[in-house]
């Protein structure tokens, strides 16, 4: 193989640019030219691909978002859509591709092997937490902290007011982000999708602390399915309690996406960036390089997209003795 | 005066603390016993009202939200709520108070002292900056600061996915975290009350964005009077503008309440709070402390509650010029 | 066992505080009584020991430092001095420990239990990431995030100038602190104890950069054993290397101890805080809590102490191709 | 004037990039073409002059450093370095100059004016705050705010351990970095080269601290015109002081000239960005855009140059209040 192209994709998360770059300075490295696509496969399809050399991905280490940028793309979703893209590969002489994303962007390149057979590794990179086949995704630990750092802020003002805070994060369907900034910001209920909790046992848990003589509480609500969750929470909540409370509810949003990675992220993304390029070196296919242990693996995107990561249960027994 | 209370009300503000402080260690300075009262008038009725030595101060100034409590107090507001609070006040020798807080705890103190004749000067404490008398209020440099992080962290999403996003910031009927805020984080527009924009205006301006291949596009909305504001905004300028647009609505809300003040604001609060102690001892009454001009000056509660404070205009014109 | 005392020792490290927390509380849901010794080994002597209950511990979890302070103790190296100790605790009637430092303690909380029988069980609570027996140590997270934080604020100034940093990190003979926030940080090169590399090599690294073009480089140092290691390694770079350059010096210092937690941080911490007080109720004794891959697991302090934690060769290689 | 130039010169200050920003986005407001010298009298020597467009400038308000880069020219010290600068100017059609530095840079610009009647009109850009004919300069509260930051870390060990430590910030000959940061940080000491203190004093405040079982203590330092002068104190205070104490010193180093810049300094770069601009475009030569009582006014160079800004004594005196 001796030209790559990386691209992003799905919802930007801080560390991508890591990613990337480690994606151009391992092509160094091999003696591989790297090019990028803009804008993921719209941008594979319109043919908006450039090369990319040490000096494109130098002092981009440490922004947020991504420098490829990303977007949705309806029309790779039809069979003329992923031909043109093809196409445009053929043409620029790419042979492999590194696709920093989510299941979506999985999803389309596993197909768009069957049909040409140009093969992709990934790199898991979403804040979500959500993809099985590696312990985190690029993304996640600067958000955490990110809402993290909102928590604490709250806090200031639940206690300067008791109050009762609802603060919901993101994670779509997962409760990743819900846990461990609710363990880290010292939450006392976190609600999330995979461990279902009643109106009354977030009610008994509030009651709890106001004989405890607790003036304020923050309780942690991950977006879940349903689109406002914590603000329909904290109304029936409301309506159920029968001891003076204030409550207020904030939606953290989307200062969740954005901002310098971590080290952490930067380090995992550096990693993975290098791994799926090496894969892809290596002979893998419709595989995502991942961290398990510390240490590097390749999983089919088949058991990434169908497979469900577990939240450490450990996790959310401390999440419930802490509080206390 | 030998005896004096301090004490925080309406909405908490980074930098009440180091206002706190400093009239505690004011008082050691001029041999004046200073006394706190938890949860503002709150606190006054109830009688909860607890001396403050150095140590009681220590290691706060660093703290955001208000080691006092802050609190509403509809029962302040009959004559026999200011009634148990004078008579509080009396049994525990106290003389003079400093109040941190806004236009509503100087309307009570102004009352107050009518009735009773216990001498007040306030300390303006409000992130909303909304008050005449005084060039900055306390916490409202460490409430931009936090919007602005907020909108750098958006801006990363908002350049990876070409998008427009409406980012609400608080500041009541203020236009001035949204001004500092927008201009600082580079937004293409800002819409506050004290300066009508019609939807067509932004329109325009997005749309000439657009002409010069601008792919994204912050617009920063001050809360205004209405609630959702930035949403109803969006939602009108979705239906009218008649290019694809990729739109999103954030709302700041309370994190731009807490956290740790910034160096500005703990020096600001630091010389409003000792300089409403020695306004007290020098025989200022129902007035603020305020900085104007780098210099302390004493206002009226009535003018600080009757005099609109104006945005100076030479930033509004330069937010016009920055975001060609 | 009905009484447990906790304790820091050592140089503090953020999380310390999350750990006690979780002592504390994981006491409340056990039914075990927690006191805490202020300042280590010299508190157990004189009996500053504290009872601590679900309030003492709110609200610290987001702090830097300690609460519980922490104090080398030269009188616990005696055998009256440990005597002294046990005598305090059997007064309180304390009948386990949790320490919370790294070896210097572990070592002392062995000798006293061979002596006199009252089981310590450790919590790695050391910036410097170089205790066997867990992948983390409560602290690093954070150091390397701050360190990494001015590692980003220096470039800045590298950039600008077209001058060379040599930035020194903390971690005594461990070089992990350098190699995470140097990979991270985007350095050119790392120094570290564990890999010695020869003056000639890192000018090597610098000219093979000036003949790219790169204008501005940062060189991370490990302390390593030797005071001032950085500034004599820039020295005498600066008088060996033939091209002209503008070599600068700094070391990182005390900052790198202290400041908020961040999220790994804080969950390490409580986990950890937690599996100790666990450990010590199900009968582990002179054994550290340690998480390693994910778990939780007791390493003996013999081992702790006299086994090295290796750095993982893949982020070695990682740094050496991603400086290309 | 059809044709202005921009350059950075001297130290780099956060918000640069910001003032840059402005006089690209003013000149286009006023049709007028701007271009950026890189590595000011350097690059004007080189004639390294490049175009900027609203494009060069975007996104860059949120960078630390500068995107001109900048340096110190020898060169431009002698007649033929200027004249060849006069002579690149000259060929790129460049009529008049934006110089964003210190007194260095103004100098130079003063004698490159009385040689070449090309005008210059300056903008303050120097973390240190020393220049006369503006109340801050670019940088300043960034520069403060990031030594308030290293302030409140070392101050979670300091309360650990007990200690004292001094902690040396920058300035130069001037003591404004010293005295906000020292303040707002809870220093009981401050030490600054506008105001005379003896070890005799220093220890005095130090032996009260104890008396009043303060246990830890913060000095911050100026570096004055010594180097290394937090050390030499830390040194004398140490064989002077016969209480036990931990004394520890830290110098901040290059830390404070980085990073992103806070709303403050990105507001006064632009508006003194666009200051000088308007400056320029008006008539003004040889002086420097300053706000003063939040107006923009011009003072001749050598005003800033021979006159001494006054550190406010009000801040003097509260620094000695409250560290009671």
């Amino acid at each position: 193989m001796k030209r790559i192209a990386v691209f992003t994709s799905g919802g930007d998360a801080p560390g991508m640019n890591a990613a990337i770059r480690a994606v151009v300075r391992g092509g160094l490295h091999h003696g591989v030219e790297i090019f990028g696509i803009i804008r993921g496969y719209n941008g594979m399809i319109k043919g908006d691909i450039i090369p990319l050399n040490s000096q494109s991905v130098s002092n981009i280490i440490q922004r947020g978002g991504t420098i490829l940028k990303s977007a949705r793309s309806k029309e790779f979703m039809t069979p003329e859509g992923r031909k043109k893209g093809y196409d445009q590969l053929k043409s620029h002489g790419i042979e492999g591709l590194v696709a920093i994303g989510g299941n979506g962007t999985f999803t389309g390149a596993e197909i768009f092997f069957n049909e040409f057979q140009i093969p992709t590794v990934g790199a898991p990179g979403t804040i979500d937490n959500d993809l099985f086949g590696t312990d985190y995704t690029i993304g996640y630990d600067t958000a955490v902290n990110t809402a993290l750092d909102a928590i604490d802020k709250i806090r200031d003002t639940a206690d300067s007011h008791d109050r009762i805070f609802f603060i919901e994060v993101m994670g779509r369907d997962s409760g990743y982000i819900a846990v461990q900034s609710g363990i880290s910001g010292g939450a006392e209920s976190i609600l999330i999708p995979e461990e279902r909790q009643t109106i009354e046992d977030v009610v008994g848990t509030l009651k709890a602390g106001f004989e405890k003589k607790k003036s304020s509480s923050i309780v942690v609500v991950a977006e879940g399915d349903e689109e406002g969750h914590a603000a329909i929470i904290a109304e029936r909540i409301k309506s159920t309690i029968d001891v003076p409370v204030d409550i207020r509810v904030t939606n953290l949003g989307h200062i969740q996406r954005g901002g310098r990675p971590s080290a952490y992220d930067r380090i995992l993304a550096s990693r993975l960036g290098l791994g799926a390029l090496e894969g892809l070196l290596a002979g893998h296919k419709n595989e995502m390089a991942g961290i398990v242990n510390d240490k590097l693996v390749y999983t089919p995107f088949h058991d990434t997209i169908t497979k469900k990561k577990e939240i450490n249960s450990d996790l959310l027994r401390l999440s419930g003795i802490l509080s206390k």
